[in-house]
């Protein structure tokens, strides 16, 4: 069967490369082929060019307005996604393979960054292993870091695992390094507290290709003597982010993105939404009586990636969660199923997912429930 | 003066991010707000998904037709443009800094790229220092190579001085590796003369973002233990290319691409087109009795990017430059400037530039030339 869907009937909660807002879309749509009025698309703007040069400077504006960034940070636009900062973290704010290096491991994507870290640090695991998955974060008293570690490192919110730290760890004058690909912009964070954070654009802000590093400037400059240029966070800083062929295109819909943040009430009222989407979806959770069952201890559930179990009998039921699917893609609301690493649904909240996307959700849990409960 | 330009009134002479083909372009904007019916734009698709699955691997497909790749070659995709390939050619071939690899210095690619390359090897220059300028390719005999070296690098087309290898050095059995960013699928190359050819898209295949790696099986797996993931080519290989979050963008723009140099008759036909093209420009700098001054020697003068200067009395004048820029752009004639470093006019003909597009430039060049000739 080969199925068409429209734009406007569809609801897409994709972990990412996720749902963009329409403004966006529309908008670039517009510039693909003329961009300006210069009789060329934005894929074809030389990045030497004034008018290219304005939209990055503009972006690197906008995301100094939007979060708040104090002047002694500089904001970079880098290749790789998360995984290329996962090398560029170490070789850049440490000196040498005998540094010690603490990562909180919370869930897969700060265990990926430590298994890289491995390469270029000695990583010390902050928290003892999760048994049974990742479902919590001990509390500091149970710390394990590392007195003058070159730096702690954590992720503010686990995509897979749907972990999100309620704030950034306190870990005294040690360089904090944050991860807050997905939920970058989805709440305010205190980039003062930070040596580094760092975001993939394609979660919240964008599309894949660029990656958001906001670096303290005293930590410049120290990288160590074989670190690829293009992850050299000083070379990238001194270049303003042109040192070699940007991803013009990523960078231009970042643009966008940012703007329609900003149109939209800033950072702030991404807050306000975030906190309302959550409620909305967990409310049908919690009166659902563990029809629908989240393993994260709720403090420490992510409002922005929300993985959950549908249960028959108290045990996750794999085919009455592939009936949850097919039923929930009938009525357009697509991208829901879990990663294949621990199954079930997840719900990506991210900042194009709109309120009355997230009642619509909730709406059809409801009624799945009540047709499928036995 | 805020000038609008219609698409269909310019020509874009961009040195790159270039000129894609209008065919390309508008199928892009079809797409950017519903892919395949899906409900939901190209940007917006899980690099998991079905349907980017079968575009990742089809456009490698499209590669490995178009290019005839022998079957012990894996086409790969990675980020960073160009300047990463720098650090990712020494962290995966060889072993060690103690490792002497050979560059051919033939222009500011590899130049830059043998300066990168200093950071993981032993650099031996093939040819001695280019005296004013970078205008020959010196031959065979005078050319220094290492027995044993790691390998030995070369820039086919360089993009800013505008010299080319006719076809590539011979250098034995020493792995060869190939910078082709600027003149490639602009016609054939011999892949199994060499270890590994790469290319950024954003000259002759797509946008900025993605760089195509085309690499030897039996070089897989042997690098440095400090190379950052995203650069190891096994990994990229083992993965298809999907380790991590690709830029999904850049990829279905690079598909395109390909598909419509596959309609418009592969690489053969760009073959011609090139021919074609550069002896519309070449006959009027050729009779215009050295008004219009190529530095380079003829022989090793590129197809791809064409500098030259403007003359008064056998001496480049800038201000006659400056109004062949100005008159230029009056005609829609855009992007013409020559880099920074060596000044006058540079032509770029990639594989979007049309036949009738370079004879409505060459057309004005002897107009030009009329009225501005003392």
């Amino acid at each position: 069967m080969s199925l068409t869907r429209k734009r406007e009937n569809t609801i897409n909660f994709s972990p990412g490369p996720a749902a963009l807002p329409d403004e966006v879309v529309r908008e670039a749509r517009e510039n693909v082929m003329n961009y300006k009025g210069l009789g060329l698309g934005v894929m074809e703007l030389s990045h030497r060019s004034p008018e290219y040069t304005a939209l990055n400077l503009q972006t690197q504006d906008l995301l100094r307005s939007l979060l708040h960034i104090p002047s002694n940070y500089q904001v970079l636009f880098q290749q790789g996604g998360g995984t290329a900062q996962f090398a560029a973290i170490p070789l850049n704010l440490t000196p040498s393979e005998d540094t010690t290096a603490d990562y909180f491991i919370t869930g897969m994507w700060s265990q990926k960054a430590a298994k890289e870290g491995e390469k270029f640090v000695k990583v010390n695991h902050v928290l003892s292993k999760a048994d049974g998955g990742y479902m919590t974060i001990p509390e500091q008293s149970q710390w394990n870091l590392t007195p003058g570690a070159g730096f702690v490192y954590y992720c503010a919110n686990e995509t897979v695992h749907g972990v999100e730290f309620p704030e950034p760890p306190d870990v005294g004058s040690v360089p904090l390094v944050c991860d807050a690909s997905s939920n970058f912009l989805t709440r305010p964070i205190d980039i003062a507290k930070h040596a580094v954070v760092y975001a993939g654009a394609q979660k919240n802000v964008g599309c894949a290709g660029v990656t958001v590093v906001i670096v303290r400037e005293d930590l410049l400059g120290k990288c160590r003597p074989y670190t690829p240029v293009v992850l050299d966070y000083a070379v990238t800083a001194k270049a303003k982010s042109v040192y070699n062929t940007p991803p013009v295109w990523s960078v231009y819909i970042l643009n966008l993105v940012l703007k329609w943040i900003q149109k939209h009430g800033g950072v702030e009222a991404m807050e306000r939404n975030r906190v309302a989407k959550f409620q909305s979806l967990i409310s049908v959770i919690d009166q659902s009586g563990g029809f629908y069952r989240i393993p994260v201890e709720r403090r420490f559930c992510s409002h922005v990636n929300i993985p959950f179990r549908i249960t028959v009998a108290g045990e996750a039921n794999s085919d009455l969660e592939a009936k949850f699917l097919s039923d929930a893609a009938a009525l357009g609301l697509v991208q829901l199923k879990g990663h294949r690493s621990v199954g079930g649904i997840r719900v990506c909240l991210y900042n194009a997912i709109s309120c009355e996307d997230v009642q619509k959700l909730a709406s059809f849990m409801s009624h799945f429930m009540l047709q499928n409960r036995n």
